[in-house]
């Protein structure tokens, strides 16, 4: 595909702002595509959480343009023998290790091509052991969003790695079992769970409290009491009305959340 | 008004950089408008402390070219009636919540237009309730730095909320009372008493310490010495020599500064 | 030199991200040179810490593409007599304190011109006594990356400060003697040690810690375990093996580490 406006390259990983690695995949995208546009979407997925990062991707990327390339680094086996996926759905390319990350987006919008990444004349060389994201994953981003075909990087592939346990669980009774997927800055709670998984009075369990009903409007229950609401991006959230539910309630992520019926 | 150049969108929020909130945002403009250019100034302003975030903004505008978008997100009343602003002053543009933080900026620099943000059309449908600054203020952003006319998002508004106590008070005696509006990351304690605001030989009194004068170098006193000088923002300024004043003196955002004549 | 794509602009400072100063200085950069392109290295190093950042520039800057400008702001002289220096070397430019930062780059690839930065026409009137960062390194890094001659920010500096101590040293017994350099976010320990320093069978002392040999993999010692590799920059690193280096040795950085023939 050739981009008529400068290609888009959005990046998630769990490298953290504080070191260099963040910088230098810039420099090294920007020397193989001068015209691209970067943006951070987060750099500070918890390291190594897979069920996270495939959260924060799902959750996000229609809300950029068709033609992006979708460049995530949460790669625990770095080094190893995992293979690096480039894929293509929705009019949008995701670049991303196999282990699992892709499963939530996939399953929502099915793959139109997924190829294996190894078409070695792409790599920064000599390829280091440990920064696959420098010298692999960032020169691959930026040929792909500087119009390369896809299947110029490396062989069709068989499918995907689907991580198990990314979505919620429904139980003969009609519980439904998520798990905190994400604490955003202000303590607020989101979870796995989406809206359409919800019963219409839903019954709500998390870290020994029970909340009954969803809220519109965080005026509707007491300073420093939680509540349940529909998030931004239509995920079941837990807040605590001015307060930070995190440390109100005590959770952390990958905490379950039990939903049923009242 | 037309763009020569790629146009300009500033950020200013308090959504911090932990979460995709901010990198959401970008993926929204560089849809609306490709060849806008996003800056960050910060987004870690405390939340809902519209002070500071007057103060930063008031402080920094005039160091972007003209024609600049200054998208500002600090919005506690998300999801209420509070009203959003569109308004044209010095050749720039402002996108803030009706809440006062325009307050500084446009005591000092008249408004040459201010409309209320109300065409829908506009807007990331469906709009959340919690996250406007995704569904409302970027895609607003973004179709002003492509250049549609101010009048097209919304009616003219009249005037803007002023904020009380966002400029320090002159008392009878000439004792001039500010207050503590940020901090930065080495602990220096930025006031917001203006250089204008000062007698020529000031006394001034923060924390329980007391200070005679200005001075123009750390090196003027001892090292671990509190020291006044006016800042890169010409506001009065309170430093420790070879330290942190705000862990030193005890500071936070908010508490109060005195000034008089010795 | 005319660019014939956007330049390109990478910046390495100890400013954080939690103030606006950063924010600031690509507002200037942007009037000054509306299509230059800007990337954060990082703006973590430690504060005044001209080890860490001569490091990170050293083993960084050949990532980012031929002419690029390297605006680098660790600067505890500001206001003071000390120069600012403009270099090139290797096709890319550098701006920075001559404080000797510049030490570990230029040895390695020696200046082809210094130049002091002394033009105060191109400079943000008036220049702050506390933030050059703003008034004097983004104007003229924005000026230089437009494609204004080197020779046009100042007159030819006779040299530039050389850093005693910024290398490791090798004594009569041929061990070789560095520092810990550089922490990330990981807690892995990265030394100032090349790979071309090491013998062959290397014993490595650090933090009363001894160690036989090089790892290429984390697996090859039991969780919990320091193990010494060769990390992602050609220097020596120490790891633990799922776990924080830092944090289990009780090192910082600054401290020494030892290499001698087992």
């Amino acid at each position: 595909m050739q981009n008529v406006t400068a290609p888009i390259i959005s990046m998630l990983t769990d490298f953290g702002s504080h070191d260099p690695y963040v910088g230098v995949m810039k420099g090294v995208m920007l020397a193989r595509c001068p015209e691209a546009r970067i943006v951070d979407l987060t750099h500070d997925v918890p390291p190594q959480n897979i069920h996270a990062a495939g959260y924060l991707l799902g959750a996000n990327w229609r809300y950029f343009p068709p033609g992006t390339v979708h460049l995530v680094v949460i790669d625990p086996g770095v080094g190893g023998e995992r293979r690096i996926l480039a894929v293509q759905t929705g009019g949008h390319t995701f670049l991303a290790p196999d282990n699992g990350l892709l499963s939530e987006l996939l399953e929502h919008s099915p793959a139109d091509r997924i190829v294996s990444v190894e078409n070695e004349s792409l790599f920064v060389q000599p390829v280091s052991r440990t920064f696959h994201g420098r010298d692999v994953f960032a020169p691959v981003a930026a040929a792909l969003a500087g119009g390369l075909p896809i299947d110029d990087v490396g062989p069709a592939a068989n499918g995907y790695l689907h991580l198990p346990g990314i979505r919620p669980q429904r139980d003969a009774d009609g519980q439904v079992s998520g798990e905190i997927i994400w604490i955003d800055h202000f303590g607020n709670l989101v979870t796995n769970i989406t809206v359409d998984q919800l019963p219409s009075a839903p019954r709500i369990e998390v870290g020994g409290r029970v909340m009954y009903g969803l809220t519109n409007s965080y005026g509707n229950v007491g300073a420093g009491e939680p509540l349940a609401l529909i998030g931004s991006t239509s995920r079941l959230e837990i807040a605590v009305n001015h307060g930070n539910a995190a440390e109100s309630l005590g959770m952390d992520m990958g905490d379950p959340v039990h939903v049923r019926s009242e």
